[in-house]
Order: structure tokens, then sequence, then C-alpha cells
């Protein structure tokens, strides 16, 4: 099971508003991505604990109370697990666990753990009201490579149909084991490392019912795919 | 909660081989809507009760046993109640239905029941393997028209994002009180009824994740959007 609460779409219509919890978030997995109000930085989920990445390059654990628009999370159980002990692209090692699956037309949640040569992230910069479409962020936000870096990419990949729902391929985050630096995934080169990868048979998709802007804003979708594509 | 077994964009592309049986979508609502393997016909489930309306204008009780690719259903719990006592077309009903949820943004279930002036649905003509976009059954499908029929409307709202894993707008079922004809609503006037609604907050959206077919097949989603808006 993966669960979501908000979607893609109506964060890149601008609709930034936190409306959930951490915590509520928590409650329906231990390993996941998101964002906070005004589409601040990265979430990072991973064992259970919620970790954030700023656009200031600052990383912190969340306290639970902070607001998302929007956040996915599953209770990870890998069905598939491989190493690798050669240095190996994103593009090379997300299509194996594609081939691995078996399918690109399920959900599945990754997590890969290891030593990275490059470790190319972003950090999506924080709005403040009254929002914008979130392609405005993208525009200016901030890159940051590490190179020869140990940690963690969580994340999902969605299938083509979903693309809006979510942004269809994968979509991770990373965390350092240090827990001192994180962020959108952009690219990367893994040198060694174990890559689990679980099969995802539903997906839980919950909106913000209880928020009066969501429910009355006429939500322009138009070009939503290309900004997904070109900010995702 | 709204539980999907299967998308409309998949069925849509010609993956017409029934995926789950009817019972398994009974254990998820009471009421909602569906079809069977090849895109056969019209599923109805009003009350815990699936029924079927085929091409040839026939009605029946399903066993349960029998597969779908395709089908919606919420255990149904009206959160706005409302009458009418004189002739509306579908098109003012529906707006009324949004403005009472007060959102275009979430999913809605609804149950429509009265006598209807007139009642015009169509049955999906059912396709043989190898199976083809829906599209193609579409062009050749039978319509019939009832005047002074009373029954139920039973059926769902999607908002716009969701056009492709469902049909956006209204997709609404017809059986009728003696149980002999039913269909998929094209369009219709309510004499005197009462409308029920239920605010979905979840969509639990069921892929059939032991499907060889949908596992491995390239589908190919391309003119989805409008395949869809043509055939619904
Ligand atoms: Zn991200
Ligand atoms: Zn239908």
């Amino acid at each position: 099971m993966l669960y979501q609460h908000g979607t893609l779409g109506t964060l890149m219509a601008g609709m930034l508003e936190g409306t959930a919890t951490i915590n509520s978030i928590l409650e329906h997995g231990d390993l996941g991505i998101g964002t906070l109000s005004g589409s601040d930085g990265e979430v990072i989920i991973l064992d259970g604990t919620a970790y954030h990445a700023n656009e200031y390059n600052e990383f912190r654990t969340l306290t639970g109370t902070e607001l998302t628009p929007f956040a996915t999370v599953t209770p990870f159980k890998p069905d598939i697990q491989f190493t690798t002990h050669i240095i190996t692209d994103d593009e090379t090692l997300l299509d194996e666990v594609l081939a691995k699956v078996g399918s690109k037309n399920i959900f599945n949640a990754v997590k890969i753990t290891g030593t990275f040569e490059i470790m190319h992230v972003r950090m999506m910069p924080q709005q403040q009201p009254p929002y914008t479409r979130l392609i405005e962020s993208a525009k200016v936000q901030p890159e940051f490579t590490k190179e020869q870096i140990t940690g963690t990419i969580v994340g999902f990949y969605s299938p083509q149909l979903f693309h809006g729902i979510a942004a269809s391929g994968f979509h991770l985050h990373f965390i350092n084991d240090d827990k001192t630096f994180g962020g959108h995934v952009l690219n990367f080169e893994l040198n060694k490392g174990t890559i689990e990868v679980s099969k995802i048979e539903t997906l839980e998709q919950h909106f913000p019912v209880n928020n009066e802007a969501f429910l009355t804003t006429d939500i322009d979708y138009a070009n939503i795919d290309e900004d997904i594509r070109e900010t995702e």
C-alpha cells in the first residue's frame, strides 16, 4: 500500500498550503517523500522518521507537527533485493529496478542504500502566500552536488497514467548517513550499494477535504503535465 | 472511501480481461459501477447486490464469481440529501449536486432514487479476445430510452485531474425498481426523486498485480483523454 496526501498536480497549480501534519503522514508508513507548506524544501521519511532539507542546504529532523500539502509514504517491505558493486548511473540502475519489478504499470517503492560517487540534488525554495504556480519556484531552485557520500535514496515509481497525480517515473529523495544533507534527487552515480524494491498493489489517495481553499478553488490544471516534467 | 479496481484508461487501451471477481469488489462497498470481462455491458451495484445489463438489453443478478477489469464501489453513507418535485434534466441536477458538495476537486458518490420522465442508457457490447481499444466497441453500442420509469441511479463524480484514472465528471449507471432494465446513463430527466450524495475523502486504487498481461504490456495511453470523452 502506498498512501498519498494531496496530489502533485494540485501542488503544481499553486495550492501550497499545508493540509496534513507530518505525524498524520507517518501513521501510514515509514518510508516516503514530501514537502512542507509553501512547497518548502524536501521531506525525506526514512525508518519512520521525517527529515527536512531546505533551500539553504540546512537539514533537520521534523517534530511531526509541521504541515504538508503533498506527501507519499509506504510501510516499506521489500519484495526484491539486489546489490551492485560497480559504478552505476541512475538511468541504468532504475531501468534495472523496473526490469526486476517486471512492470511499468504498477507503482513501486525503492530504497537504495550505499556509497554514491555523485549525488546531485535540489531543494525547492519556500513560497510565501499568496502562492503562485510551482514552476515559478522551480526556476530558482538551488542545486547541490556531493561526491563520495554514503546515504539512502527513498522514493517511488509511478506509472505513466498517474502523471499529474504524481510524477510519472521515479521521484526520489536522498538523505546521507550523518543526517546532515539531503534533497530531491536530480541524478546520481551509485558506487556500491543495496537496492530494495516493494511492489505496490494499492494506492490510497487522500484529499484535504477540510481545506476550504482546496475545495472551492477552480484549480487550473492547464500545462500541468509539462510543468511537472520541467520541475521534477 | 471509494475503492476502484483497474483504471478506465487501461480499459480504454484495450486491457479488457477480467482481473477481480465481483465478490471481491463487493467486499469494499455496497454501491457502485463496473463492467465484465471483454467490457461486457454495465454492472450496477445497489444495496450490496451486483446486477448486469448487456448489449441485448438483458438484465440479470450476478452470482459474484464473474470477473471484472474495472469496477468502482463505495460503502455508501450519504452526507447530503435533498428531494426534487419538478422535472429536472441531468445537467441541472448534477450541477446542483456539485453545488451542495461545494467542490469540484473531490470525488463524490451519488444515489438518485425516483421516477424518471426519460432514462437514456447504453450498454457496451462485449468484445472477444484479442481485445482492441474500447473506442471500437463504443462505436456500435446499443442505446435504449425508457419513459416514466422508476429506479435508481448510482455512480461517482471524479475531479478533472483524475481523468484517465476514471472519467472526469459524473459516471452513472441506472437500474429500475423491477430489476429488469439498466445501463450506463447517457442522459435523463428526473420527475420527482431523492438525491443522496457522499463526499469521498480517500480513493483506494487497486491494481491487478497478478495479471501478467496487465503487468507486461506496453500500454498505449495515446489519445486516452479524448477516447474517454467520446466513449463516456
Ligand atoms: Zn521531490
Ligand atoms: Zn459506465
